[in-house]
């Protein structure tokens, strides 16, 4: 691994966290590690450990986010890859010299630090955010 | 994390897997760790080095394979979440008493060990493979 230092989590989104966080908790026994409501990208997370990695379940809460459009579109299912870096600016600076196409063009505070996302065209499909976590928020995996 | 002990990899289905290794690998900086051709799978895969987990980029070879329909109809992006379990028989067997609906009523070999996959409408969506990897093809994360 280059500047993606470990995959952080896997974002999943679905239509409803309660009933979603029933199948995996008390079904196939994963453990929840937080839950958080984010209004300003309008969803509700929950962190679940996946022992290396961890699950993040979304939930839209209203029709005007991307999850949103997501979710009507596609259905539930996995929405993004969240990789870890060391130097969010350098990993954006990278990624802007390979001219992959990106969503973010700067950094944004997210649940556990400085976030932005790569657009999907970048990565054949798949949705990339970067994260360089916060001081006190290391590694939960 | 209870039976799930990992997540193994994440399967990313692409259309061209020269093209797709060329992204991830020149651009994004992975290394490629195995490239496999599985004939009675009808796909050719990569696994690339995600530090803590893996990224398997798999490219259907004909219009035969579940992949193939996936490609078809949803497009490149994300396929599986694959996590290790310590027992596949056990794990199968606690997934069927959880009344979770199954796509390998039983386990079959696999490029890392025994697998089995489970019915996205199991996990709200999302296709999860489960893997008994064999004695000595250990974690490589």
């Amino acid at each position: 691994m280059s500047m993606l230092t470990r995959l952080d989590h896997v974002g999943i989104v679905v239509n409803d966290l309660d009933a979603a966080l029933a199948t995996y908790c008390d079904q196939w026994g994963f453990h929840l590690v937080q839950r958080v409501a984010v209004p300003d990208q309008h969803v509700e997370a929950a962190f679940l450990d996946a022992g290396n990695s961890a699950v993040e379940l979304i939930m839209p809460t209203d029709s005007e986010s991307g999850t949103a459009r997501f979710l009507k579109n596609r259905g539930e299912g996995v929405h993004h890859l969240c990789f870890e870096v060391d130097d969010i600016e350098e990993a954006l600076a990278t990624v802007r010299s390979q001219g992959l196409r990106l969503v973010d063009e700067t950094p944004r505070q997210g649940i556990h630090g400085r976030v932005a996302f790569v657009h999907p065209k970048a990565s054949h499909g798949t949705l990339i955010e970067l994260l360089q976590r916060s001081g006190n928020d290391h590694h939960h995996g």
